[in-house]
């Protein structure tokens, strides 16, 4: 028998196991309400669409720079002018394989094995799964509702082990879908400057807020590493494109790893990619929709016994408390897919130690799947 | 001045910056032939294009699951049965995001940071930079033009360093196109399950051979791991596909590692793909056209002074020995695309010992391009 890696140990994406169960039993017809996995019920917009079949038919889509399409790093920079009011010139944007090509890339130009990266936990567990990969220590900072899990200047002046090298902040978050206040966000930037700590700001969500939009590191730091990408507010998750924001001096290294552990990202991807600046309208009406079903479920779900919810300010998650109902989230969310059609995600994806105790719901999907799923856990949990 | 990684201080891809050279002089007017990059000048089949616009049609463009479409997995496996006579269930196939992810993803599962993994110099440089920059050690065995630059038993037996983890084997190799024959590569396996050592096969340019095919490892070494690709054969490059066949074992961790890492391949290539299949006239009329080519430049580039080549078994590439003509392989290439217009690859990418007396002239491209390239270079030498 020869060996498997102790690094191929990793801890298992859970959401994407739960959705594999959950279309299994699509596919056996059975009748399945996705509020698993973190995905628009929407394609992407009809100029991407567009776009995608006019490369097609004119280009050979052959590779591409390993940055990315000079076309595309254009408009993304057009994007933080026109969105954020932010000058970040095309040669920091870097085009990746996901948000998840730019993690590992952002990752391995930033942390050498042995390093450390802070994170609030609960948290998005590819993070401290990547990192682990890769060798690097995830310090996970056990935040609580007080900070809607966010992590907080004190957790990491109170912070006693090793010195960090690196800070992850998401804003809107997953799972909660929280936004940290800017002011919050300047001062968590001054500390790690001050302190030789690389922060990382995962701004995937950015364009879905309901209230106060989100507010870009690349405004307030310019030795941060924005990651971004097209999966969320943009609906192309399976177009499997994102972008990095890069300080000068990581363009680089990110360029000779990109060209040795990608080639370049997806390239019919970036082509159709170019038409999503054109699509806001199309855009804000998805928006819309999550905000209504964010309502849908604030409201129906303490209806069904879900009481304990974190109002999300952005994102398109709910996270529940659920204590006072299970002590086994895995086990209960198991049930809800089996006896109520539901999938939904346990929080120990998201929080290894408390997650037992809390459950995810995503309402990234169609506004008649939310009113339906608060009817049929109303009628569930009768 | 915050930390940068010493590991993002990998070497470069250089023929990604060759060809990101010679795209800045095309863009600015010159002709520039393209002999560096090993891409096909054709685009996907036309099934491959039919399928990407049916898809685009009908689908949501979703994630998928982690280790690809069933339906991809299942046609890649039909296509072992078909085109190899080899029995591999869709269970062992692992849909990647090109062989570049692939190898991550075969490389993470298989060896710990320390490991050592021996491979054959000169041969493709990702390897050992994604070795490198993965923490495993690429042990490099400089091959000479007896075995066509193929590792040998001999050369293992004589290794005298610690112990090995893992060979990886290319055939038809990059840049050379020297085909393992079926014996060697047998023995080699042998060797490799006596000694605990995993072998990875590279088998990327399968279906591009001018004589006889060349031989999956599947068919021998069920502990073996296949890396594959989609951009090569079936001339579908910038859609960042390609596959694993795995030994059952290392399924899981794969998958694991898939779903924090990658998430899932591009949807809209994966469906694009499964057209792949279909379009072997069309793919063995490219295969004619690299044969051609492969003529015009074993004939032609001796009368241009490039005389001591390793004739190409498969792949598209042809390995000039040009130690007689300069001393520094990159200033020659680089004189031959500012004097000749014509790209071409410093063998220092495949062989930092011994790479500045060699140069890899590409053959994947348009004939009269091949002409052309043979007709300026003789002019260029006069």
């Amino acid at each position: 028998m020869l060996k498997i890696a102790r690094r191929g140990a990793v801890d298992p994406f859970i959401v994407m196991e739960v959705m594999r169960d959950a279309n299994l039993r699509s596919v056996q017809g059975e009748n399945i309400l996705h509020l698993e996995v973190g995905q628009p019920s929407t394609p992407a917009p009809r100029a991407v669409i567009a776009a995608a079949k006019a490369a097609l038919e004119a280009d050979r889509i052959g590779y591409t720079d390993a940055l990315g399409l000079p076309a595309l790093r254009l408009a993304i920079s057009r994007h933080y002018r026109d969105f954020n009011g932010v000058d970040v010139p095309p040669e920091r944007i870097v085009v990746t394989t996901g948000s998840s090509g730019g993690f590992l890339l952002a990752f391995l130009a930033s942390f050498d094995p042995g390093d450390r990266v802070a994170l609030a936990s609960p948290g998005y567990p590819c993070y401290r799964n990547i990192l682990q990969t890769l060798g690097i220590e995830p310090v996970l900072l056990p935040m609580t509702a007080d900070s809607k899990f966010q992590p907080t200047v004190t957790a990491l002046r109170q912070y006693q082990g090793r010195p960090l090298d690196g800070l992850i902040v998401a804003s809107p978050s997953n799972p909660v879908g929280a936004i940290i206040p800017s002011g919050t966000l300047a001062d968590l930037s001054q500390l790690c400057g001050a302190a030789g700590i690389r922060l990382i700001s995962d701004e995937i969500y950015h364009g879905i807020t309901f209230g106060l939009p989100a507010v870009t590191a690349a405004a307030l730091d310019e030795h941060a590493i924005i990651v971004n990408s097209f999966s969320k507010y943009f609906s192309m998750t399976g177009w499997r494109l994102g972008w990095l924001v890069l300080p000068p001096a990581l363009v680089q290294p990110v360029e000779r790893l990109a060209q040795n552990l990608f080639i370049s990202p997806p390239t019919l991807s970036q082509y159709a990619a170019i038409g999503a600046f054109e699509a806001h309208d199309e855009l804000q009406q998805n928006v819309r929709r999550y905000a209504a079903n964010r309502e849908i479920l604030l409201n129906g779900l303490p209806e069904a016994g879900f009481d304990r919810l974190i109002a999300t300010d952005g994102a398109f998650y709910v996270y529940a408390d659920i204590s006072a109902l299970t002590e086994d989230s895995v086990a209960f969310a198991r049930r809800i897919l089996a006896e109520a059609g539901i999938a939904v995600t346990p929080g120990v994806d998201f929080d290894p130690a408390r997650g037992h105790h809390f459950l995810r719901f995503s309402f990234a999907g169609a506004t008649e799947d939310m009113i339906e799923a608060v009817r049929r856990l109303k009628s569930w949990r009768r």
